[in-house]
């Protein structure tokens, strides 16, 4: 059976003009907001419920497992649920867990979330590379296997993230902009003849990126690099201006919003997402 | 009701002259050769067999979650049982998570692991600060309320940690010296007058610490900083020589081990925590 890799199928979504990913955050405010409990079902109900909505609409959706996890063993199997309604929709995941680690460990975490017919299984995962992104290569011949991705966190639009992500390595780049070099670097090695890669990075809208020294001026040929992308919507970014933000590295954007769209509850939720979707895919459109 | 700090806690082991960290790690091939499933149900028997064999030996035990992480919920629902029974055994537990995030995803991972009474509660887990060292502040207040601590990754032994962890910020420090900074500081400012602080640090017993800029030669006064240090044993490091790795910040080791102590099974299992718990009392004392 031929594998179809993540960066096929997030180019049969862009192809669609779907670049929204939906965030599914049940945090205490949003639950009380949508009057549902503080508690594992809760977080089900909301999960769920926006999967529903967001099926043929969005792109992806986003579940952020930090959420998730303050509930133990009882909120990763509302999680489960939530992940078994996706599958059936067709619905693509990025489980927003930005783990990281070593060896037989980090290779454990990506066991866990990018395993075919495991029950925590999504198409791709954030992860984070304080230990290196060297740290990550033990789990890329699993993408390819299982046609799965990762998105590495670059630049991120908290403020403390500078003194990590502006230091400057021995090579003189700055970390950040290393982690975007490097995600390019796999995807050009191996995946030279895709439209777009099945190694992202995470990138803050809000940012401006020449600060890092991201290069987002000069054309790149090869696999296009996704970019997921907060900070569009309610954090100020507007994504009219995704052009200009991204440059020539934001050819393969996923667009994610959650508090303008889940704020509200569930009620005209399918509203919310389908406008934001549309907004997302003519702006989008605008600049290819 | 008075909260004992974590770091008090940490205190009155190293007055029973316990330093050592015993590991949890039900990786398949570990499994294996203990004579148990690739499950949770393998995970949980070996997780309580190591709880119920390192009480009243061991400092601490630290299981890593990435290995149970993989059963999804119900690898959860295998480690809740084994943190019931270190509990139980009034054993200190480090969940080794390397966790990270910003905001109020910070603060649920904090929920998840260091809130009293809920299923995954543990003494202290490790966190990974890609985003800032800041991010982790959010959580501070739960480590005060609760008696909670945190171990924050500074310098790990992993060769491709160096292209992270030794880039130089604006200020010109490290990325991994400013961590030791920045977890020394908070024990100052919030726990001035205790002997054990918090808030530690992840550091590698096989490194050179002069590399990364961490001074260890520098006496100082006020809260020890803890040390959770992977590296002696298997890896390499001799804990007769934790004294010139770690110099005037080692006061307050942790040193981790796992493949040697668990190696061979649950037979011998409490012989040979024993013997390595001793060697590195005996080790410490020399130092102090």
């Amino acid at each position: 059976m031929t594998v179809t890799s993540f960066g096929d199928r997030l180019a049969a979504e862009f192809a669609a003009s779907r670049h929204l990913c939906a965030g599914i955050d049940p945090h205490a405010p949003l639950l009380a907001e949508w009057g549902l409990p503080d508690d594992a079902s809760g977080a089900e109900w909301m999960g769920r419920t926006i999967v529903a909505a967001a099926a043929g609409r969005a792109a992806c959706v986003k579940p952020q497992v930090a959420f998730f996890e303050r509930f133990g063993a009882a909120g990763f199997l509302a999680l489960e649920r939530v992940l078994a309604d996706a599958r059936e929709a067709r619905l693509l995941v990025i489980a927003d867990v930005k783990r990281g680690d070593i060896g037989s460990s980090f290779d454990a975490y990506a066991a866990a979330w990018l395993t075919p017919d495991t029950p925590l299984e999504v198409d791709a995962m954030t992860v984070a590379a304080y230990q290196g992104f060297g740290t990550l290569t033990g789990a890329f011949t699993r993408l390819q296997a299982h046609g799965k991705g990762i998105f590495v966190l670059a630049a991120t639009s908290n403020p403390e993230a500078a003194e990590v992500q502006l230091a400057r390595r021995q090579d003189g780049r700055t970390v950040a902009a290393a982690m975007v070099d490097d995600a390019i670097g796999w995807n050009e090695r191996a995946e030279a003849e895709a439209a777009v890669g099945s190694v992202g990075v995470v990138l803050g809208a809000t940012l401006d990126l020449s600060r890092f020294g991201i290069d987002t001026t000069t054309p790149r040929s090869g696999p296009a690099l996704p970019v997921l992308a907060p900070g569009f919507g309610h954090q100020g970014a507007r994504i009219e201006d995704a052009g200009v933000i991204f440059g020539g590295i934001g050819r393969a954007l996923l667009a994610n919003e959650s508090r303008g769209i889940l704020r509200g509850g569930a009620d005209g939720l399918v509203e919310r997402i389908t406008v934001r979707a549309e907004a997302i895919a003519s702006a989008v459109a605008r600049h290819s």
